[in-house]
């Protein structure tokens, strides 16, 4: 469950447009773990492999180097294939809920994303995915960049558990989105959503947008 | 010559890092009206062009449609062409400038940059741009989007004369770089910088670290 807002810590005083939300794409919108975990099976069937319920920890790589070394290279070299971006599923019910977002009256909703180091093919497939499965007009929705903190948003929603970057405070209130490699995670006070299908992301987006108003 | 710089119109409290100075890539480091024109002159060599000093106007298909049915057309079928991106020339003394601007005390540098609507070869390119002139380190620098308003700079030098989106009142100011669309354009009281050769951004950038120190 996704903690319960209560309460208001800050409030904003610089109305000047609507909320803006911004919604990281891996692991909150499109599942990066899960297929990395199926197609890691399917290119190294015979190398050991971690199931979802055992990932510990933001980076893929680094847990499976420590299994065995050599292992982290073969994470890298799924997700660097092309097509990788391109089919991700969807996580369950996020597509549905960030339409619905978007059109919730006085809230912008941006996707928020970096790129991988390589950069040859991620780009434009989170694109193509946006575009298959949200449509044309998300595409000028995209923020793609390494440091999230320096982009204007009252709320990021993103699974990875710290973001740092040359904003020490940045403008949005971090809300960790709940993934495989965070569940045992210690967020120092940072609130959950745990899922796009109980419906508890309308609450948090209702706070939100009284702290706004 | 860029407007001297005087009057300090507004003094950030925010002061929590550096002084983040977003510049943007097409006009501003790269230069994309010249590798267009060049470019276009080579593809199609018996239909009328616009040389430099005629052009108007930010959007450079909307100028040649209006020169000759069809032609705003081919113009598109330059720039979304593979290639296109990777190829410009800089803006001269644009590298070293960035370069110098990167090194300064208590400044950010973050290249700012929209993605055309044919996304697929565009923003690797512009990747592969950056590495190539500026180097490796600079990728994680890059901020891709199609909305400025939303990135949290003090500084964006621009190009392009009006830049709106999300935020009515972003946090930078807009500096309007030099480029030959813009020169009879009335920029409503916005400074421009009209080169990097001349030294002048130094003292702009000087006057903006005072205002956020």
């Amino acid at each position: 469950m996704a903690h319960r807002v209560s309460n208001f810590r800050k409030h904003y005083s610089d109305r000047q447009s609507n909320l803006r939300v911004l919604v990281d794409m891996d692991g909150v919108l499109c599942d990066f773990e899960l297929y990395l975990l199926e197609s890691y099976k399917q290119k190294y069937p015979n190398e050991p492999c971690i199931e979802l319920q055992d990932r510990e920890g933001f980076w893929v790589k680094d847990q499976y180097e420590k299994l065995k070394e050599g292992l982290g290279a073969n994470c890298v070299n799924v997700h660097n294939c092309k097509g990788f971006f391109k089919n991700l599923p969807e996580i369950p019910g996020s597509i549905e809920a960030v339409k619905e977002l978007s059109q919730m009256e006085n809230v912008d909703v941006f996707l928020c994303t970096s790129p991988l180091n390589y950069y040859k093919y991620c780009m434009q497939e989170k694109y193509a995915w946006v575009e298959k499965h949200l449509g044309k007009n998300w595409l000028e929705k995209i923020i793609i960049t390494k440091d999230k903190t320096v982009v204007n948003g009252h709320v990021l929603i993103d699974d990875k558990p710290n973001i740092t970057g040359a904003m020490l405070q940045p403008s949005w209130e971090h809300i960790v989105f709940t993934s495989c490699h965070n569940t045992g995670t210690n967020l120092h006070g940072k609130r959950r959503l745990d899922n796009w299908t109980d419906g508890t992301w309308r609450d948090l987006i209702e706070e939100f947008k009284k702290r706004v108003g």
